[in-house]
């Protein structure tokens, strides 16, 4: 089934203690396409700018990705992000954002996007979120991101959105913040109350934890003995979550589940390499091959 | 099979955010201990002092643990730690410390304790660690936990432990300071390459991982609502893990996963109560219960 996806598509610098990437293809957009498309069709809205280089475009392609809501705007420039990684690698800093073309409207969704049926709202305002979500009226299953800006500046809008969606995928810190309470089961059964049927805790190299009205899921990460950039771990779990929800339909609480186990295995093939660089090497197959492998890495049976 | 710890045993005053528990059981020995118990037959060695209340003394026998090995030395005081968490109950400050018996000799280990096929060696100098295991020759498996202060004073009796002992048994920080790593894939790897056949690196909330000779494992934590006091988690998740290793023989990989999940089970009984109040009320029976709750929880198949 085809999945949708709005988000940021930018040109990133990383920095890490011991590699630097420059100028290369980031964004939350496309790291979650990228890792959904292993699983379903994918169509993205988004913009970039006239800067955008081709041998960027040319990765959309590669992952078969659809096109047709993506913008190119003359006149605009590319949103763009420069970060530097702390020693353990888990914490990050900005250096330096560039909003550009993010910070103008975002292109119109093409007619023949309506019929999406699995819709993922990355990370905005949500008021732009709610404005969005309410142009997919077949949507079987709609998820949102949030942040710590929104959390802050826009909570009504926020809890409205929640009222109006399926899932919620956030991290620790801003379910901490949203629920004022510091033990996560907790945190996750406020939100559920707040309107969505499940959320989704992500915890980074701790895993993630799924509160759904149907019952408790909490998963380990992968044990990652190799990584080279953690940029974009949670919008490739992300992807890789709805990109399987969309190939099965499966919404139980175990399809859901599964779903995590799936997001969890791409996101740490993402993290092997800068940009999309490892993601562009792998299959489906290799996928599923490390999936074996961790399901016997958590099971104790 | 018969399990043998070492360790403290102390009288504890811990204060939580909404509430308090003065002189209350406490000490590593005493929750590995009654941990232990659901699974086999538990002998201690240690010491405490005149003012060792007796209906302290009592909780040894409720759960059913061999106290031969435990000495009320007269003229001595007992350990006793204060200790404050805080909002978000994984961090804690020791208000007070009173080493008392605990800076004296270990009583010498009951002659007819030396058959003792399993053997915890808790957190103490790694030269009387090794003191310790030397006591144990029919010992089929050992294992022995450590702390900061070690690595830090005492890093080559430590680095000799490693190579006298079965498995390892620490916290994510520690083992960041012992092997200079902070990916604790890498870190766990470089501690097997010290020495024992097994680490497992305890991360709290976050559960835990295990890197065994013949593979990994990984474990999220119980996903407990109802934190009232983390004091003595990771020992209990210690004895639950050693006494089900002792009960089944079992040291394969497998068996240690399925050790390191009941080791999680009965800290999340633990970390319901003050002091040992919680693990007094629950049987075997309810550890088996909960342990099917969290296998549904974490599989994904």
């Amino acid at each position: 089934m085809s999945l949708i996806v709005t988000g940021s598509i930018g040109i990133d610098t990383v920095m890490t203690p011991t590699a630097r990437a420059e100028n290369v293809l980031g964004g939350s957009c496309i790291y979650f396409a990228a890792a959904a498309s292993f699983f379903t069709d994918v169509r993205v809205v988004g913009a970039v700018g006239e800067d955008f280089p081709s041998e960027h475009l040319a990765v959309f392609d590669r992952f078969g990705i659809c096109v047709r809501g993506l913008e190119q705007r003359q006149g605009s420039q590319t949103f763009r992000w420069t970060g530097r990684y702390h020693e353990n690698m888990n914490d990050r800093d900005t250096v330096e954002v560039q909003q550009n073309v993010l910070a103008e409207p975002l292109p119109p969704v093409p007619a023949e996007y309506a019929d999406s049926r699995y819709v993922f709202l990355a990370n905005t305002h949500p008021a732009a979120q709610i404005e969005l979500r309410d142009q997919f009226p077949q949507a079987s299953l709609v998820v949102a991101d949030t942040m710590d800006l929104w959390i802050d500046t826009a909570l009504a809008d926020l809890k409205l959105l929640l009222t109006k969606i399926d899932g919620l995928v956030l991290n620790d810190s801003e379910a901490r913040q949203l629920t004022g309470e510091s033990n996560m089961v907790v945190a996750s059964s406020r939100i559920v109350e707040m309107g969505p049927k499940f959320v989704v805790i992500k915890k980074g190299e701790h895993g993630c934890l799924l509160n759904h009205t149907d019952g408790i899921g909490v998963l380990h990460a992968f044990p990652a003995a190799n990584v080279v950039d953690p940029t974009g771990a949670g919008d490739s779990f992300a992807g890789g979550m709805m990109g399987y929800l969309a190939e099965t339909g499966n919404l139980t609480l175990a399809g859901i589940k599964r779903s995590l186990a799936y997001g969890t295995i791409v996101a740490s093939f993402n993290i092997e390499s800068f940009s999309l660089d490892r993601l562009s090497e792998i299959s489906r197959r290799d996928i599923d091959q490390r999936l074996d492998e961790y399901a016997d890495a958590v099971r104790f049976d």
